[in-house]
């Protein structure tokens, strides 16, 4: 039932499409288009602070991605996020590296208070880095110091849960088991493979991905969390996929980043429903 | 007669080569050196105002792309397409998003008038831009208000032809039918794949496919417009046969990136002729 | 003997792992990332003044590419390699089109003078150009004048000495055959396909692999030489092995980058022993 729902969202976005202005880093831009491409949307990006209010203005929704950020660009984000707030336009943040250097640190969290974001995602490291203002992140990966294990995860859910309710946003942390949170509930998606952690860019794929659904041309406001959830397994799935193909093949991570966007361009209902694994999360 | 003409440029280039200084967005661009070398020439990318001079000085062309201008690079087309003019080198202009942006317009006009381009190749919205001065584009894809149909399509190769004139340059409108106008004649090309707009940067790649053509080392002034149509031709069959790849190995859209790319570097002259649907067009 | 060595760094690395700093061009920057990840260890891409120092902090080495250099990143490298040198992190320098431009050979020069390297690795040009102070660089590849042949090739390996031993480096020349020297001692690696120059970023994806291998988390410094020859050597035999699926599939130069990336990612001890031609340069 619940799998029906969010597969439904797959098939609106294919169908209807979106135009998301995205603001990201320069390694792993190209793919981040094809991926939006791939769901069914239209990418497009554009830094300059001179035009980036027209920008956001004729798409559908913002990605804001600091994954290799400088002065000019975070000029821009700050412009682009408040301009598509005003418009009611929702907007992504991947705060890539937060903790990882305090420039990271400092413009997530001034992102984080200067723009309402409808959805931010990042790895465990990233995300506890803005919960608390500080973190263990090393380098662009997760900090093994933060996993997620069964004996945390309720804790970490409570305060995600109690993140996200301070936000008003969707709290999206990818790791072995996704957890996405909202004020209210929270869901765990367990599709996806970890050789995806030696593709560049997957995380930012993913935010790319997010942005796509929830930026659909006629989402209602109640499918946003099912869009969230459509990004979310349809990404895992993917991975699955696509490692089973580059096993087949004795390929490696590089036919796999291809394979991954390939496998959102082309998966049917019925490879969705054969593999999805997206649950409500209960506390006990 | 045509055909056999146009696949001779296709060789000449393989043999003799050319070196392509981009000024690029940083989407595609190594799509698009791939691209490049993937035809037989050589790529450099180099937008730093103090070196832009310099690096055109040993090139043979000089590929223009506002896909992701900003103040800075902005500066630097400006310098590189005056040294070009001046050093008789052939530029080809890409008004990625035209239209879109008042930036955007506006520097593709401030191009278009302070420096003299070879080629302008862009979708119908972004040439209607630039031909009016304003335009519908929505995103970097066409407006489907701008469509070509076949009642249209008189008038709007009337358009281009004047616009051509005026620019004295060669006008390459992309779309299901290509248009290839100069103030003297106008050509069609038939080959290529709707799935190419599937792939971000088909257009950017083919515009830098169109720059190696023409700038080929040893290129004969009236072999120009050959030429053109040899990159035309050649990307459009690419399409087409990296789209069978694709649909053989129920890939996407990633696979069909790498393919179309593929197909330019081991294209036979059999598999181009057996495809190759160029047509001068004439009013009627 | 000296092949059991050297593959024992290509395991070491994929057992230990290295966390590379990277401010590279971003033309090929996705395609150092995964080539990275493919190695064992794993990427940052940081050019922000404001961060790089904090972010070499956290890295085991770091990769200077000029190859996009602009006013801005050229600043950010200075300061990162001087940090660098401080924490006594291995730096390599990649010095795309040195020669090409006087930007690039001066930045290229001054980078010398103020950083300490422990590899630097180009083509026959633009190195001539480091150690003379002037080259003849045609672009981004070697120019033919410069060509290493066997008749020159003892005067070379001379001059690369010298120049090692002035700068207490390694010095690497890529080209048919590549040229690693030490103040010491000289090495030949016979690997490779010619195919490769017809992929973009193939010095850029080395430079990025030769950073891993000297930047492994508890690298010894006698394992230093082994671990360059380790690189140098897995990336030809990767172009061998990537050339032949290219062949069987007759696909292009787009898929071969892939496969080269893949190779890289999944080549066993058996691959390599079979294909690995290493070995030391004696002066008669």
């Amino acid at each position: 039932m619940l799998n029906e729902k969010v597969w439904n969202q797959v098939e609106k976005l294919r169908e209807e499409g979106a135009l998301v202005h995205n603001i990201t880093n320069y390694v792993t831009v190209n793919d981040c288009a094809n991926m939006i491409l791939a769901s069914g949307a239209s990418p497009i990006m554009a830094d300059a602070i001179e035009e980036v209010e027209e920008i956001i203005s004729i798409c559908s929704g913002l990605n804001l991605n600091i994954g290799t950020l400088n002065e000019r660009t975070i000029k821009s984000m700050l412009v682009a996020g408040k301009k598509a707030n005003e418009l009611k336009k929702p907007v992504v943040l991947d705060p890539v590296g937060a903790g990882a250097s305090s420039l990271r640190t400092k413009t997530a969290n001034q992102l984080i208070e200067e723009v309402k974001f409808r959805v931010i995602r990042g790895n465990i490291s990233e995300i506890k880095t803005l919960c608390k203002g500080q973190g263990n992140t090393k380098g662009v990966d997760a900090d093994s110091e933060d996993e997620v294990t069964t004996e945390s995860l309720a804790n970490t859910v409570k305060q995600l849960q109690s993140f996200a309710k301070e936000k008003d946003c969707i709290i999206v942390v990818t790791g072995e088991k996704d957890i996405i949170v909202t004020g209210e509930s929270a869901y765990i998606v367990e599709n996806g493979h970890r050789f995806m952690s030696r593709v560049t860019g997957t995380g930012c794929m993913l935010s790319a991905l997010l942005t796509s659904f929830i930026s659909r041309w006629g989402i209602e406001e109640e499918e946003v969390l099912l869009s969230v959830l459509g990004a979310m397994t349809m990404m895992g799935i993917a991975g699955e996929m696509a490692y089973e193909k580059v096993e087949k093949e004795r390929a490696g991570n590089a036919s796999y980043r291809n394979y991954i966007i390939d496998a959102i361009c082309s998966m049917s209902k019925e490879e969705y429903m054969e593999r999805v694994k997206v649950s409500l999360y209960e506390h006990n």
